[in-house]
């Protein structure tokens, strides 16, 4: 089985090089690709994944997984081998699930809608993207019945963005999360506002640029497999993992979106470049899940980043970069603006108490979507009838509502769980990190967190998709996915900021 | 036959996308990966290169072709199927000539001589490359058989470059030249030499980076199909005829590398951004062959870059942006010190009138190699034999000599002639020019380039390669390659400078 076992692992790294070029050349279209370049960029892309696609949907691939699976099912449950081969034959067993037809349909649906959303958004006009969101959702009730009999229809979208994951459990996780929130909400903002003003000034791009550079070098970004650049939207790309890049945005008046979104970025890229070597090539070569990953980046960005131990330490020199911006605001000011709360309408913007709630609201939305219990006639409606409901704040156009995100347009539905569910493994880990490593928070106030990237490293990081994600959370914090924890972080820490 | 055609199309569509996301693959790999990322991008580029191979080389392919080529014979000659069918069949006939493992050893060969010549040139040691460069030109040599018979051994190799080019017509162009070239140089070198020395100062970055912008924005680079970069070895990269980028290098204290260097890479880039659209994805959507891709980025870089009327116009304005630098410099003297002639060591940095002699060494070593009459162990001495015959001077060491130049590292052979060949041609194709637009060089005097460019299109660039190189020489200029018009241009221009 030796033979075969390499045979597949060679066809794999044939996929992983396809992949590894359409993530560079994606990478480029965000960042560096002149206008003029998008029409062939997109032919391109579309070959690449056709390629990379026809070449897992093979009948070579076929006979390989089913002369390999009964071997590997001898093997060591925790062995690389046996992991890889599991992970391809479930890879494989979805793809082949999937005509190309329908993704060849799938992939026009969202080209037209993608261009419809950002015209409707544009002219805050709902009515112009609804056709597309019909369609989008038509085709992804076709795409989930190809996975019948299921638990839910909505279980096949999240199964692939989250490996296993149940509707069942991300609505119970949410029930019990959602009235927690909401009421911690309602006492912070009975007491009086945090300022933030300082917040919003004039802040020198190259001296903003610099001091995130210092901070995510300190992480432990490694820039020889790595680099930082501006784009629209940030992301990190990992085009292989020696070559895992993030990406930022700077504001000249706004110091947040650069230094804690290279922070966000950062996590993410992190994650890539502690992969064992040893999965380099193979479908599990990349982080566990969405929610795994996001754990990452948020874990840098919120537990890390926004911590009163971490400025504790990096404050003076935030101080010593911005002299007259900073005058007179303390460190306890400053740590208290950072982490003000304040229902608003953007996700994106939200803060650490109100994100998950928009996340509830979108998964919501999809749930009644798959379903067929909401036509999307009333979906403007219903979003901001939740929005208030949650957040009590009511979007004045669809623009700040329902128009908000891109992802429906091109094709992501059950993606948005993922947000939420990172942040609650973040604090769940971290739990467990603080268990193994008292000193966690000393280290943090001296800006040392080798032991924490090791920690990671070992713990998460190395074993990339080798484990499910439930199953990776599990081994590491003795429990599944469960939202105690972040509600103990929650309170802890606005408690200890607003006085309640 | 339409069906056929258009399946034909379509498979060379794939190609080309392939070979487009290699070509921004090697983009990225000479300006923005990290060094981690090296390993596995050569990985990738050969995965894609594998692919775009195979592809061509299929049944699929030459049983199209079988159908289509009879087809193609019947129509109009200049028709775009015609070419593109009969030049598909061209390079299928040479591909599928050539065993994979040749290929894969070929491929082997020059990975590790492209090591082997990096440590040789730094530790100036002739003797470590000797052994690869001796299994490179016996690959070259087997290539070579597998083309025979042949007039020379060497015009198989010729061909990669310059399509149906033979060795006899350049070593009979080749011989017509150099005595000549010889004899300038000799009656300029009697001259007292010209002053250059106001080059090297120290000139801001930045406003050599803007200066040139704004003079290869004027040339009718489009902005929103490329992008410039900096880049150790600057090149220019067809993505894509709607992304077709350039590279420079800054040097703080020389001013020649970033103004001229930007000029040369945009005559390429212009010339890419030229093609007919109706070419696209085919394999004569790009330029005719190295030749004439030179002649475009010499006549950007000297006709018009190093001409007294282009200087009438921009002088003025680089003396408003280094006043310091250029004060008390005359145009005249900063003409005559652009234009400075000099005999030196290293191809790269060679002038207009030298620069020919040191190809026309190079095609001597290559046929001698090729041929079998040189031993390699000889090459360095007969190296600088040569030089001090052609050019009076002597490399002190094997670095500034026979270890100076990456292509035979890398497999090219057969590559050099065409960078003398479109010294040549830019001049044939000016004359004409000259001819259509007796107006030209007022035009250049004012910074007007609109017609310039715009004949340049519609008599060279439009065409792609749907011309062979000659065939296209012919058509736009009366005659075949021809070093009459160069000596004519070099005798004029130099006999201005030095008063001869």
């Amino acid at each position: 089985m030796e033979n075969q076992f390499e045979e597949l692992k060679s066809i794999l790294a044939e996929i992983n090089d396809l992949d590894s070029a359409a993530a560079a050349l994606s990478w480029d279209q965000q960042t560096m690709m002149p206008r003029g370049g998008a029409q062939e960029r997109g032919r391109v892309m579309g070959t690449l994944h056709r390629l990379s696609h026809d070449r897992f949907v093979s009948t070579e691939v076929g006979m390989l997984l089913e002369q390999l699976e009964p071997y590997a099912g001898q093997l060591d449950p925790d062995s690389n081998p046996r992991r890889i081969i599991e992970d391809a034959a479930r890879i494989y067993r979805k793809q082949t699930r999937v005509p190309s037809e329908m993704v060849v349909e799938m992939s026009l649906a969202t080209s037209v809608a993608t261009q419809a959303w950002q015209t409707a958004r544009q002219e805050d006009d709902f009515s112009l993207f609804k056709p597309h969101l019909d369609k989008i959702f038509a085709l992804k009730r076709q795409y989930a019945e190809l996975f019948a009999p299921y638990e839910h229809i909505y279980d096949p979208l999240l199964d692939d963005f989250e490996r296993g994951m149940k509707t069942s459990e991300v609505k119970a996780i949410f029930a019990q999360l959602r009235p927690q929130q909401v009421a911690l909400i309602q006492r912070i903002l009975d007491q009086p506002p945090v300022d933030d003003s300082f917040l919003r000034q004039p802040f020198d791009a190259q001296k903003q640029w610099d001091f995130s550079v210092s901070v995510i070098s300190r992480f432990g970004y490694d820039w020889n497999r790595g680099r930082m650049d501006k784009a629209p939207h940030p992301f990190s790309q990992m085009i292989g993992m020696g070559d895992v890049r993030i990406t930022t945005r700077l504001f000249p008046d706004f110091f947040n979106p650069m230094l804690f979104g290279s922070m966000h970025e950062t996590g993410h890229a992190l994650y890539s470049q502690g992969h064992d070597p040893a999965l380099d090539g193979t479908t599990v070569a990349h982080g566990a899940s969405l929610a795994l990953h996001e754990s990452q980046s948020r874990m840098w960005e919120n537990l890390v980043g926004r911590s009163h131990d971490f400025w504790q330490y990096f404050y003076p020199q935030l101080c010593e970069t911005f002299p007259a911006q900073l005058q007179g605001v303390s460190l306890e000011s400053f740590y208290r603006g950072i982490n003000k709360v304040q229902p608003s309408l953007i996700r994106v913007e939200a803060d650490e108490a109100t994100y998950n709630l928009h996340v509830m609201l979108r998964l919501e939305v999809e749930l009644a979507l798959m379903e067929g219990s909401l036509d999307t006639a009333d979906l403007p409606e219903f979003w901001n009838n939740r929005m208030e409901e949650f957040l009590g704040v009511r979007p004045p156009t669809n623009r700040e509502g329902v128009l908000q995100d891109i992802h429906w347009s091109i094709g992501l539905v059950g993606y948005f769980s993922t947000y939420a569910l990172g942040n609650l493994v973040s604090v769940q880990v971290w739990e467990r990190i603080l268990r193994d490593i008292p000193e966690l928070p000393s280290q943090n106030r001296q800006g040392e967190f080798g032991a924490l990237l090791a920690w990671l490293r070992e713990n998460i990081h190395r074993h990339g998709a080798k484990y499910a994600p439930q199953e990776l959370v599990e081994r590491v914090t003795g429990s599944r996915i469960d939202p105690a924890a972040y509600m103990r972080y929650l309170t802890a820490k606005y408690g200890e900021i607003y006085g309640l």
